[in-house]
């Protein structure tokens, strides 16, 4: 019998906020895939959940190279995949860790699709996105009433960034560390005020004015909470 | 000594999608607040996290009025302000359920905030939003690479609706019950496609072609994902 596949949110850090569902699912797994990039050993979705896993549970890390280009992703994903699908003719109960929520800006998507179409049985596990686990912490309202949220990954390209941020009220950039003076210099220039949050929940969290960004820059996971004053 | 608030997300249905932070919360509370709403005697969000109650536990479900007129509900918070700040001088730990998420389109930050400025300490625990939840179970990514999602109330005016679809290209339309066929055609017409989902994870949960609910409506929560073809 062919086994099941489960992806699951692990949330921005804080390994308490892992859904009750998240929790029973790595519990009950028999093998953790932990994505990785290809420059570091270690996994933040591993990280996260750690605490969680069992001391016979098999973790595999597996390596996402984090570029956009699609041919190179196809590449890692051949041998991925192969494991993957290797684990679920074995009939193991697998569960697949990812930063965030499954459906939102992730990599897991790609993988979810793949095996779904290959009529294997699988299961998503929401989790708490980044922008809702800053928000809550800061006490800073996302969005109210009736105003439209905007969620812009800050990686975009800028053309598209400067179109989008012209009609947007209440925005979200994930990703904001590429370019990122220039980037809080647009949102000044179009009357934005907000702050930056870099590895939320993580014990590297750090809470930035836009003034101290500009100066020394922003790591990998940071993400902008801002609105039109 | 002044007593502890926090504001809890439910999330969207299911009780297993609470955070294991938000279950601990529930569990130590002293008191348990649930907002219903005028019309109906029991709350949805004391329904999700019923189980975690534990017996002793006070529940005070509070009347918040579902109408977007800041004067009335000025006029219910006057009696509901009153009842927490007592609580709070009796030294108790109260906790304030919330649909999804405390700090996205909730009427707990107005609560947050009056308390937050008198001087109580509060603190707020993320819950996972609607459309995570609903993209998850669906399998149903909401946005991917450099695309931007774009998150409207539905209950927006109409003339803001129509300005707002015609740049987006990945779009979360929350309470989508008001003139719902008439919200199915702007979207046919402007180019996109998605499906709506009703009471997720609720024991009435429904998922919806749209051809079916410009028949017959929707009801209250009623969550559309769809993107530009």
């Amino acid at each position: 019998m062919a086994g099941c596949f489960i992806g699951i949110g692990v949330g921005p850090g804080d390994p308490k906020l892992l859904t009750v569902r998240a929790v029973e699912c790595i519990q009950e797994a028999d093998v953790i895939i932990a994505p990785r990039s290809e420059k570091k050993e270690d996994s933040r979705a591993l990280f996260i959940a750690q605490s969680y896993i069992k001391a016979e549970t098999q973790i595999i890390k597996m390596v996402f190279p984090m570029v956009n280009s699609s041919e190179v992703q196809q590449e890692a994903w051949k041998e991925n995949r192969k494991v993957l699908r290797e684990l679920m003719e074995q009939g193991k109960k697998v569960v697949f860790l990812t930063l965030g929520d499954p459906m939102f800006y992730s990599t897991y998507m790609y993988v979810f699709q793949e095996l779904k179409e290959a009529g294997y049985e699988v299961e998503n596990v929401p989790g708490i996105p980044a922008f809702c686990g800053i928000s809550n912490f800061l006490g800073y309202p996302v969005a109210e009433g009736t105003s439209v949220l905007t969620i812009i990954p800050a990686t975009m390209e800028e053309a598209e960034l400067d179109k989008t941020l012209a009609t947007a009220d209440n925005v979200v950039l994930m990703k904001a560390y590429k370019n990122v003076a220039s980037l809080i210099g647009k949102l000044r220039t179009a009357g934005f005020s907000g702050v930056l949050v870099s590895n939320y929940g993580l014990p590297d969290q750090k809470v930035s004015e836009w003034e101290e960004v500009e100066r020394v820059g922003a790591p990998y996971l940071s993400t902008i909470l801002a609105r039109r004053a």
